[in-house]
């Protein structure tokens, strides 16, 4: 039984992992969208959403069953309600790479903009909070959650400079304000991968120390 | 033990109904800093949001000792895990809010814009929808479940009003292009707070039918 537990727990683990790969490809192939305006990536972006919203359910299924029937000890099941905090919040990052590419479509139609300079910092930086902040929680990295943490007021000091940026561009040019009202829209849904980044990061720091740091680490509303 | 167990429950969706309270008001609040310009709601809302993170620790551990403790029965295990990601959306609903108060107190220093009439339009919508959708939580209410998500799609086009409206509005007023931005902005964190309401919704679905329609009701992602 107890070797079962463990067995489970371990595939739990690496459906997570897989979630997380995918969702790294969604914003890889978004920024490619809209840097590159590259339109075969778009395919590609979606089945890799089917999969993600097919493993958003299958690890939320396997968190109850594995709590149902293995009535893991306290510290595994603190884990285990992470995994489910952790699951919901893979999906919702995914569906904000999503978000990107749906703008960066409609951003084909457009004279190529100059912010994009900053998008591809954001987007990169955004990529690396993901990847640590799960290898943060799968292997109950303390510090490496931490780092991900103090990154994401990088990513907020990027989005500002963003917004700035678009919003000097269309006092002088007023007959691009749609174009760069979507170029902040999609600073913003990269500062959302990077709060989610953050959320799961803060998960880990929970279930390790016991202690909840949700309120007191970097601040978690970003205007 | 059994009645214990019905009793920490209840306890459980109490201090649910308490937090989607206080996010009511947040937003209540916000709306009314931004529209009526009453500087007095700032000391409140902040009083609130620390109440909300307080509950939000205090709920997860809630669930943790329900079914560390009691072991409850497949259903009411489901629900108790619905109940902590309802925890999360509630809470980040109410980081909404203060993004909003944030924009709001800014905004006090601009000229009245007239974007106002959507605004209240889109706040009573989205308190209306996170109000009905806790409120199908608790009482396990499928048929108001899925009235939430039907208004989700009604809130999501105020927001595309407002954005065009904002943009059209730009383009004649190249030097408001700042406090254009902000309200645009304060339209989607008014969208953010019927996605959440969406989620939660969306979670009952789940646990009373056992079945997932996380990806197959309302749209999930909203550019």
């Amino acid at each position: 039984m107890e070797r079962h537990f463990d067995e489970l727990l371990a595939e739990l683990k690496n459906h997570l992992v897989r979630m997380c790969a995918l969702a790294e490809m969604m914003i890889a192939d978004a920024e490619k969208l809209l840097v590159s305006r590259d339109a075969s990536v778009i395919r590609t972006i979606k089945a890799h959403e089917e999969e993600v919203n097919r493993l958003q359910v299958e690890i939320d299924e396997r968190c109850l069953t594995l709590i149902a029937l293995h009535q893991p000890a306290a510290s595994d099941l603190r884990f285990i309600l992470g995994v489910a905090k952790t699951n919901t919040d893979l999906e919702r990052l995914a569906d904000e790479a999503i978000n990107i590419a749906e703008k960066a479509e409609e951003l084909l139609q457009a004279p190529a903009l100059s912010a994009f300079v900053i998008i591809p910092q954001m987007a990169t930086l955004a990529r690396r909070m993901l990847k640590d902040s799960l290898h943060a929680y799968i292997n109950r990295d303390l510090d490496l959650a931490n780092r991900v943490l103090l990154r994401d007021d990088e990513l907020d000091d990027l989005k500002d400079q963003l917004t700035e940026k678009m919003a000097g561009f269309m006092e002088g040019n007023p007959a691009s304000v749609k174009y760069a009202v979507d170029i902040i829209l999609i600073g913003r849904y990269l500062e959302r991968i990077g709060d989610h980044a953050t959320n799961i990061a803060e998960n880990i720091i929970f279930v390790v120390e016991g202690r909840d740091v949700r309120h007191h680490g970097a601040a978690k509303t970003h205007p």
